[in-house]
C-alpha cells in the first residue's frame, strides 16, 4: 500500500487496544497478504491438486488484508483469531504446493508467498497481543 | 444452496478427516454465512458506527462460506481455525449492531443474522471435531 | 434475502433514478447472482477446464450482489454496465459447463444457475433502463 | 505482482485471443486495481457519503484483478464488458470522492487512486480489442 496513504490513515487503532498499531509492521503485513492473494489466484487456474486450497487462501488473505485497511471495526482479541486462521490457510496451501514445487515454478512461488504471509501475520499477531 | 447441488457435491470430505462431513449441519452453516454476508452489506451502508464491523463481517462469512462449498482444499484443523475467526467476528458484530438496535431495524436484523451465524458456527465446529 | 430485510432497506433507490426499484425484481435478481456464485464456486472445485470461468463469474456474482445490497452507491447507468459484465461473464460459463454438463451434474447445475442469473440480470436491466 | 510470478504465468492468454496479452499493459492495470481496490477500503471505513461507492469499487477492482489473474477462464468480449464496469464504477467513485478532496485527503487520494485505475483499464480495453 502507498506510503501517503498509509500516513493519511494516521492514528489509526483499535477498539480497546492500548497503543497505536506499529505501522511499518502492518504495512508489511497487507503487502504480504495482497501479494499471496496474488500468488494463490494464480495458482489455483493450474488446476493441480492444490488448487481448492490457493483458493481458500486467496480468500482468507483478501479478508485479512481488508481487516488490516479498515482496522476501525476490529477489537485485537479478533484480529489475532483472525491472524491465526490466516496463518493455519496460509501453512496448509503452502504444504500442498510444495508437493509439486518440483514441477510447477508456480506453485513453488506460491509456496514461497504463503510462506512470507505466515511470517507477516505471526509479527503481526505478536505485535498486537503486546498492545492488548 | 440448492438441495440437489448438495448431493452431487456428494462424497465431500476433508482432507484428514475420518468421515464425512454431516451435510444438514453443513448445508445449514453455509446458508447462515451467506445471510449474515448480505445483513452485513446492508447494514455497513447505513455509515452508522458498526459499520466497518459489518464490513470485516461480511468478508469473513463469505471467506468461511466459500471454504464450506470446496471443502476439498482444508483439513479439519484449518477449518475449527477458520470457524473460530469468523465466530468472534460474529459476535464483534452483533455486540457492534445491538449497541443502537433500537435505533436502526436494519442494526437489529443484522444482529439476528451474526447470532445465527454464530451459533451455525458453532454446531459446525463441535462436528468437525467429532469427525477429525 | 430475507424480505424483511428487503423492507427494512424501504426507500432504496439509486442516486439519479427517477423512482424507487421494483424490489420484487431485485430480490429475485440477488437470489439469483447467491447461487450463482455458490453453483460456480462448487464447480470450480471439480478442476474441469471450465474451473477458470467458473472462478471469474462466482467473483463476478459476488460484486453484483453486493451493489444490489447496496444500492446507494451507484447510478443507473454504472449498474447497467455492471449487468451487462455480469450477463456477459455468465454466459460464458455457462458455455462452458454445458461442454462437459454430459459428464458431470455439477456443471449441469451450474449452467443452470448461471442461466438463471442472466435471466435475472437481463430483467434487471430493462428495470433500470425504464427508471432512468 | 511479481514480475518472476507474470513470466512464470508465460504464455498467458485468453481462449479466442489472436495473441498473447502485453504482459507490461496487464501488469500495470492488475497493480492499479489493487491499489484501487486499497485506497476504496480505508475510504469507505471514513464513513463519508461517498463510502457506498467506495465498497461497490472496491468489490468490482478485486474482481477485475482475479479476471486478469486467471486470463484463461474469459474472452476478449467478455474482458472489454468487465472493463468497462470497473472504468464505470472507478468514475463515479471517482466523483464521489472529489465533492469532498478537500475536506479528507483519503478522498482525494482515493479519486486519484481511482483516476488512476480507470487510465489503466482504458489502455488495457484498447490493448484486448486491437487483439481480438
Amino acid at each position: 500500500m502507498d506510503r501517503m496513504m498509509m500516513d493519511a490513515m494516521g492514528s489509526t487503532s483499535m477498539r480497546g487496544a492500548d497503543a497505536r498499531m506499529d505501522m511499518d509492521l502492518m504495512q508489511a503485513c497487507m503487502d504480504a497478504c495482497a501479494a499471496c492473494e496474488q500468488a494463490c489466484t494464480v495458482c489455483a487456474t493450474q488446476m493441480m491438486d492444490c488448487a481448492p486450497a490457493c483458493m481458500n487462501c486467496a480468500d482468507m488473505c483478501n479478508t485479512m488484508l481488508r481487516a488490516m485497511l479498515r482496522m476501525s471495526g476490529m477489537t485485537p482479541a479478533v484480529m489475532v483469531s483472525m491472524l491465526d486462521a490466516c496463518i493455519a490457510m496460509c501453512q496448509l496451501c503452502m504444504d500442498e504446493c510444495m508437493r509439486h514445487a518440483d514441477m510447477s515454478e508456480v506453485c513453488r512461488m506460491c509456496a514461497q508467498s504463503c510462506q512470507a504471509c505466515m511470517d507477516a501475520c505471526m509479527a503481526m499477531r505478536e505485535s498486537v497481543l503486546a498492545q492488548a
